[in-house]
């Protein structure tokens, strides 16, 4: 009972955009799928919802393939950045035809967000601004049938007030129907109390797969005096650093070594999941520690 | 020296969009516009540039008209959501343009911000991401001579590491050459040490003009049992309200009365840019308060 993505490469004119890509979704788990501009994340999405093909590897839900199978592709939606619907459409109408692919959409629980998120449901979709597209697309995605949702940037545009209102209402939904979310995000620091999961597609390829407790207790930031800093994390895998007059931060993604002596001046915490992904995915600076 | 919007108001089928708005930006400062999706931040940002022309109300720079005057214009950029580029030509030569219209184009500014955000010039408009398209508008933003630079949605669809890079432009290029900056963000709290002054735009309204530390001095979050925070906070300006099992948290913005005791069981702490906003903004929940 899962998504199994297997070996899956997908290369456009010659360049490399997923290199070997290995990942289980499982059922009722909230994922983060994570990475940079560019990183290959809505490639990912839209191979595993059969939109675009890969040019090697094989994808299936429950052992059957996802390929052009109408009735596994019936299980999954993925709500993305790309607006598929008609801009001269009025949303009711977009709704209607939504509801008639999906028998069992919860038309009711459309209404109410809509109402909560203040959202005209006459307008026509290409009246609205960024947020507002953002919104109905969301609402969609919250009450399609389908047991395994992806949301690609679901809260592009969004203010704050509604960002809170819809991290509030996945949760909610979420607790009276388990299914499962996968969000791809940039802002970080506000789902990772909402996700159970990390994946990080970092350059083309998947860098860290692991439970959201079991990463940020290998991540730490070690602050102190340059020299005592330096001496302390040697040999250890230094992901990036701050300076800030004698002060260096060093941030280690891994085991510490216990038997190491800790320097009185030297102050080691845990990083906060946005903290370690920025230090994670940016090459730049890795070049210049040590 | 400074630009004054006077008086300013802005209807569209008979539905307003400003509402007696009255603003003095000053030269070389850092400013937060800051507002809900709806609320007319991008009207009043198009007003200020002469994109689109007030119902009624004045804009002046210096005491000088900005409406058609083609000198005073000059001095003010807006970088706005709305896509003004040509989609099939070169980022190269939309910077020649660009150089050609500002003699003083940054362009060698241009070309290190494109290698630090890893933007290929010779992409063209239309061929980049959502967030890559910010970049580019970025870069022109931070390399135009104006006095007086708008920045509508400046971090839209970027991921972490790139938003945390153009902070620190901001602030480099801020001290090097000082002028005045309006940034509107929905990511309040990654701009909240950046702007010196904040101006809240709410249901069309300016409902906060000040500087983000008296503001923030204005700030509270008072939590304790239901009872007590109820009795303690009588009278004051309630904005919104928490609630977990027995424990209640009232958000006040505007002055405590100092000779009223505070019960031991109370927590009085100031609340963050975000979250002050969230509440002021929130009007359904303000309603349920007392």
């Amino acid at each position: 009972m899962s998504i199994q993505i297997q070996a899956v490469n997908q290369s456009f004119h010659g360049q490399t955009i997923l290199d070997n890509i290995n990942l289980t979704i499982e059922p009722q788990k909230i994922y983060g799928l994570l990475g940079r501009n560019g990183a290959g994340k809505s490639t990912l999405l839209n191979i595993i919802s059969n939109r675009i093909f890969a040019t090697s590897g094989t994808v299936t839900l429950d052992e059957d393939s996802l390929v052009d199978n109408d009735h596994t592709l019936g299980r999954l939606y993925l709500m993305s950045e790309v607006n598929l619907y008609n801009e001269r459409t009025k949303l009711t109408k977009l709704l209607d035809v939504t509801t008639r692919f999906y028998g069992d959409f919860d038309r009711d629980y459309a209404t109410q967000l809509a109402a909560k998120f203040e959202l005209d449901l006459n307008a026509r979709f290409g009246k609205l601004s960024t947020g507002y597209r953002t919104i109905f697309k969301l609402i969609v995605a919250l009450c399609v049938p389908a047991d395994y949702i992806f949301l690609d940037e679901p809260v592009l545009g969004l203010d704050a007030n509604h960002r809170e209102l819809f991290y509030q209402e996945l949760i909610e939904t979420y607790s009276e129907r388990p299914r499962t979310f996968v969000i791809s995000t940039h802002l970080i620091e506000e789902i990772a109390n909402l996700i159970e999961h990390v994946f990080v597609l970092d350059q083309h390829q998947i860098t860290v797969n692991g439970s959201v407790p079991d990463i940020l207790d290998r991540s730490y930031a070690i602050t102190g005096p340059d020299a005592d800093v330096r001496q302390y994390t040697t040999g250890l895998n230094i992901i990036g650093q701050d300076q800030l007059g004698g002060i260096t931060a060093h941030y280690v993604y891994g085991a510490l070594e216990d038997d190491r002596p800790i320097p009185d001046t030297v102050k080691i915490e845990h990083l906060d999941l946005q903290k370690l992904f920025v230090n994670l995915t940016n090459h730049q600076e890795v070049a210049h520690v040590n």
